[in-house]
């Protein structure tokens, strides 16, 4: 069993407190523990922001970028390591796992990418210049620069490896060091990442610390130039976001909570068409992959009424043909639930929405002695349209079919009663119906993905984050935002706009000096 | 005495309650009374998210900057009238009500003409496309889309006008009907103005309301769409920033509070130099305007050891010509300040200032038998180096003289004690003193404002805030940012990341989208 340690001061240091345990999902097992307390969490910060932040910010955006590419190549180095672990402690089939480490390393490759090609310095040109008096001479420039503070990530358990990969791109990129705090319940991935990153001894001192137990003190202890990110719950969110500290001091804070995300078919999508096909692929690899613990899943299928049966049976079809198992077995292509506590949560989500839906694949009954197994569950919404299939996210192998008229008016009411959503899907070759939908429901989730027969084998689903494009949505879904290429460097950076003359101004800070 | 009323669902009521008084504060006369309660809030908002919204949202950004144009020259038309109550209900002299009174109307100009060049609809295309599968086929773009929500904005009571209309211009170029809540003490301006609108008949039933009253229980019915933007002290920010409703449901929240600016002169501006005539003359242009009630005045005054004899004498010798007095009285060049209770915390705060500082004119003292008034008051910090100085905006006539060593690693530690501020400004020609400083301070500061030789007579000062550039700063300030041109729109839009055939999205909502 492995006593999982964090990684403080250039120190790793075991916890404090009462146990809590690490399991093998597909058995129950018991495989590390983690202690919550023990950390000079104070301590922590001072150092991230006394040694870690000067020395990131010694170097340039471009150097930065060169060490997240060793870092990518580094995590790269370690894949099947790492993708054992996940398999072992994340209950992830090979896919899932790779999905989950490609996408870390692939991130840091992304920003090494971008970063390698910003201004070699620490001011980053938001934008044209601005003349600002009577004359050209005085004049304004909007430059964003690091900020001299520590950026804490509160990482779910879903995604050990994409999850602080990706936070600590950007963070490290800006000129930012990290305090990571790993989900517990698959830490054990986290934590061996932690420990390669420590290994390389790529980073300098202080800027990269790992958390393996609770970081809930932290939120006290931080200041107007730190940021938190936080990627889990809608409740969770609400109490980091409501922190006292954190809102007296105005501390930056940037959630990624539930999505209750909709895909739409459209009723010109034909039974056999490209586009129909994608559709049923895309919703089965949603349900199913990392057994449907994506905060991007689908939720909500919308379907015209005339064509649900058609789509029940061929996703009722699809799921059947998933075998449901541990994944270290060669042909399981779902694995378990991550804890006993979310397979409990999954249950009783289910059971809510069996009030307002039939269920006409799997459901809530335990399909296995041991493990935390959960069926893939398909549900189709009965008339009167009850609120709990839009507002409850059942973080599992689960989605509902919402009939709808066809419409897009209907299509877009159904959307936005999701109340903010990650990112919501759309299949159809009909141009009015798409820029319809995409003019209804834009301002209500954070991304739109647009399926047609052109994007035919072109793509990842909509359940994939890029780095290229945002990753967050308002309301429910949290009000935040990351990734998006340089988008994803804002909640690190501070913007300021600088007034003066413009010889001086333009030279220093313009887009002229970024010409090196 | 005018009874204020409020503006909602297309009607002007009266409110309930115990009114509360407005004054004349050169004379401590009774104006007028408005009553904290009697509106419908619910029904307010929903008036604007039902009626008002969809009519602005059926315009396109161009029409909506028509209104905006509209709506400055109707304000200019009444600019007098407006002068004549700025000056009786805001104790404004005639200089500071044209700067508050031109500021709305010229902050509505400006977005006016940003608005006529914007795409001919509601979607803003953010930056380029990115190309996001194998090939090219597979494409990203990020856009900008109105919420269908309501702009609630809690405006000061120091600039009635600017405010609300730099607050309003923003929102309805976004396409977001606004709810005004006017700052109590000097409510007479900003109900006259509410008139104004809407006895012009320009704006869409909805678009435009206007409370009198208290605005605090709105925050419990906002909504993941909505966005409430506050420009007042810390302690009411973090109540609205904390408030649970908001925090639940993501609301955005958008801050301007407290600035300790501080202004540096630079130890290579010599008396009698260009610089050093344009920092004298913008520290006395900051104390006295508006009776020192500007978010964005110079609270510290950072001068090289050497030179605070020759710095205090200097500004002593301007400020003791400043005429204090009722604004009525055409040679008085600074009235009082808004209300008794402004009034009393002024003195309070200057007497916890002079703990630490000694003042060298005026001071906490009552300088009249009747009306609102303090001296303006120049203070020099005493060695030591008590946080007070750095940490408690006293919002009047005052500012601190804290000497420094002549080194820019003093002066940055020294600004950033502030905390975060809105405005920092550097007088100096050094080349080398004026980057370090920007590079030391530029995290902390929503914006910096260099004077040199070439800025003498080219810029308004650093108190000004340009439409151009954003206005906000982190920390203490709030965390919040406003203007900035199209940065400006951005609280009242969703930025969405549209994927998909490079074809479908790049020409509906791509910048070639943007051509007509």
């Amino acid at each position: 069993m492995i006593a999982l340690q964090s990684y403080v001061r250039g120190q790793w240091v075991a916890g404090s407190g009462d146990p809590v345990r690490l399991h093998e999902p597909a058995t129950e097992a018991v495989l590390g523990e983690a202690r919550p307390a023990g950390v000079d969490l104070a301590a922590a910060l001072a150092h991230a922001r006394n040694v870690g932040g000067p020395a990131l910010r010694a170097m340039t955006f471009p150097q930065r970028a060169e060490l997240l590419k060793a870092l990518a190549g580094k995590l790269h180095e370690h894949r099947d390591e790492l993708i054992d672990i996940a398999a072992r402690n994340g209950g992830n089939t090979r896919g899932d796992a790779k999905f989950d480490l490609d996408g870390a390393s692939g991130t840091l490759a992304f920003y090494a990418n971008l970063g390698l090609g910003l201004p070699a310095g620490n001011v980053l040109a938001d934008g044209p210049g601005v003349q600002l008096g009577r004359t050209p001479r005085f004049w304004g420039q909007h430059v964003f620069t690091p900020r001299p503070g520590v950026a804490v990530h509160i990482n779910a358990f879903n995604f050990p490896a994409w999850g602080m990969g990706e936070k600590m791109a950007c963070a490290l990129l800006a000129g930012v060091p990290v305090v990571e705090k790993a989900g517990t319940a698959s830490a054990l991935l986290a934590f061996r990442m932690a420990q390669i990153v420590v290994d390389s001894g790529l980073l300098p001192e202080g800027a990269f610390q790992f958390l393996a137990g609770s970081a809930s003190a932290l939120l006290d202890l931080l200041g107007p130039m730190d940021a938190v990110a936080f990627t889990g719950s809608s409740r969770t969110g609400a109490l980091i976001r409501g922190n006292r500290n954190l809102v007296a001091r105005n501390v930056r804070v940037n959630i990624e909570a539930d999505s209750i995300n909709p895909a739409v078919l459209g009723p010109d999508a034909e039974g056999g068409s490209d586009t129909f096909e994608q559709f049923l692929a895309n919703v089965v690899v949603d349900m199913t992959q990392k057994a449907g613990q994506k905060c991007t899943a689908v939720r909500r299928i919308l379907v015209p009424a005339a064509m649900v049966d058609e789509v029940r049976d061929a996703l009722t079809e699809r799921l059947r043909a998933i075998k449901v198992g541990n994944p270290l077995d060669g042909d399981v292509r779902m694995g378990p639930v991550a804890s006993a506590e979310q397979l409990r949560d999954v249950r009783a989500g289910l059971q809510a929405l069996a009030a307002a839906a039939d269920v006409v694949l799997g459901g809530p009954e335990p399909i296995a002695d041991r493990g935390y197994f959960v069926a893939p569950t398909l549900l189709v919404a009965r008339p009167g349209d009850a609120a709990v299939v839009h507002e409850l996210e059942v973080f599992g192998p689960s989605a509902t079919i919402v009939p709808y008229d066809g419409t897009v008016a209907a299509a877009v009411e159904l959307c936005n009663r999701g109340g903010g959503g990650l990112v919501a899907s759309c299949y159809s070759d009909d141009r009015a119906f798409v820029e319809g939908l995409v003019a209804g429901i834009a301002a209500w989730h954070g991304r739109i993905w647009l399926g047609s027969e052109k994007t035919l084998g072109q793509a990842l689903g909509p359940g994939a984050v890029l780095p290229a494009t945002i990753h967050g949505g308002p309301g429910r879904a949290g009000g935040g935002e990351e990734l998006g290429g340089l988008r994803g460097l804002q909640p690190y950076l501070q913007r300021t706009a600088i007034q003066g003359d413009r010889a001086v101004v333009g030279r220093m800070f313009g887009l002229d000096a970024h010409a090196t």
